[in-house]
């Protein structure tokens, strides 16, 4: 009876704006809100900013009935789950938030990365709802990733769990990535990769299109420009291709698609699952499912409280 | 006292020998012996040969110190841990091998994949000491992998864990893989690959060698013939890409090479090195190992004895 009227805390750190939802134990939200995220300074301000923001928002009887809060961040955590190794859009590094937002408001935070926590969201709430084996990918400005086994995150040794935005992608092309490699997968499967491969389509053909962003070369496709459909079969076939490799390694039992690129649906799902079952090693082949991720923006707040929940559990 | 005094049985079943080793529970081991494996009939008089042997080779007063038996099979277990889903080379599907054995000789038996197998023995006795997150591979006929996180084996959800072989490369090429794929990373970085990939060089040059194997290519390069550079720089580089998209994947802090290929040692060590370098995600760089598997054709027993003795433990 106790442990149901006990709540938790989600916050998910993002780049403009830092989200959190105050929920029970089942995830049901009682109350959910945002502030900018201020990035001046090297993000100094921003643990004592989501600090009062929580003593602000929620009144001290309800604030009484909170367990702990989890934080999802946009960068490395380390093992321990003390330190924000890294946090390149923040300007944060070896931030040792936990004991800072523990300092704050009295109460005991576990950080997590920002994939890792919608994976975890998915799961919980989400696409994935009684999985304890997949893959989450999201197709936003880069390619994000988070890896579950048996239900919980694989955060790895250095931090690069889940990395797949930065798979190795064998072509004659020359991509530099924002990790500083070239032709890493996250150049050519991102928004930003599906539209540089529009412009450069484009340019060999002479053509030009006022706007070039990833719904319009979606509806372009569907309209059957084959310069358009060109474009989305080789994004398709270089994402199945590095998603066939990853499940023929850790084997899951299913694929969600999250970010904005995602917002394509089937005519990004049904050629991606067509060519991934060409790839996938025969005892995955049929017995695995890709689906849209359901949560959008909400994914992180639902994963960080879980992973609070689940790691204070222990 | 009484554990130091108990004894396992590590067995791995290979497609031209069954080897079988008694050892205690620190991994001494005390009597190592192997028999033909018999193929004949879809391999059906395997199981019970197992057990006779075992019988036969250990007396009476030895056997009730016994424990238990740890199996390494060459194909996929199913996730109970109970069935051989496959082993093509044997002739089985669906085959209760657990079950068969423990009728056989009445002590538990537990199943696993050769690969893993090889990887959990280089855990606990060979070049990954001390290691808990590991990645073996073996550079065979074919390509196998078998990935330990926090000290157990990755089976997968459909036995497919570490299939690593299997990662779909990118190329111009054709070339069709045992599992009935394309271009699968075995058609380029086992033994068979790496000679298809001198022929067809030394075709393209006009030139012939009286014999083109492994050691042989290795030895040319070393003599600074160029196409055998080129060739092993090719070898390393689609190697090394595809063990970078899997560290950036599940970022372990180890990488074992095994199999006949892994004799050539620093030579193709040190190109591996060099090439994984550029492609691992930069917290992994300069903070992982690659190194040669120590056990050769013992880390299956080892590995299948540990295996035991840890899900035992439960």
């Amino acid at each position: 009876m106790e442990k149901q009227n006990k709540k938790i805390i989600g916050v998910d750190i993002g780049g403009t704006a830092i989200k959190f939802a105050l929920m029970d134990t089942q995830g049901i939200i009682e109350k959910k809100w945002s502030i900018p995220t201020n990035i001046s300074e090297k993000g100094r301000y921003i643990p004592a900013e989501i600090g009062s923001s929580i003593l602000s928002s929620i009144d001290k009887n309800a604030l009484r009935a909170v367990e702990g809060i989890g934080i999802g961040v946009p960068g490395a955590i380390s093992s321990d789950g003390a330190v924000v190794v890294q946090a390149v859009n923040l300007g944060w590094e070896q931030l040792p938030l936990k004991k800072m937002i523990e300092g704050e408001i009295g109460l005991e935070a576990c950080l997590l990365n920002d994939a890792n926590a919608a994976a975890l969201g998915e799961m919980w709430k989400g696409a994935a709802r009684g999985r304890e084996n997949l893959l989450f990918v999201t197709l936003g400005t880069g390619v994000g990733g988070g890896i579950i086994l048996n239900g919980e995150v694989l955060n790895g040794c250095h931090s690069a769990g889940g990395e797949i935005g930065h798979i190795p992608i064998r072509t004659d092309e020359n991509r530099l990535c924002g990790c500083g490699g070239r032709n890493c997968l996250e150049t050519f499967a991102s928004a930003n990769g599906l539209m540089l491969s529009m412009r450069k389509k484009l340019e060999q053909l002479g053509e030009s299109w006022t706007e070039v962003t990833p719904p319009i070369i979606f509806k372009k496709a569907a309209q059957n420009n084959t310069a358009a459909k060109e474009v989305i079969n080789e994004f398709a076939t270089v994402l199945a291709q590095a998603l066939a490799g990853i499940m023929n390694t850790i084997d899951v039992e299913e694929i969600i698609i999250g970010g904005g690129v995602s917002e394509a649906g089937a005519d990004l799902l049904d050629p991606l699952m067509e060519k991934l079952e060409m790839y996938v090693f025969p005892s995955i082949k049929d017995h695995f499912s890709l689906r849209k991720a359901l949560l959008g923006n909400d994914a992180g707040i639902y994963g960080a409280g879980y992973f609070y929940l689940t790691k204070s559990a222990r």
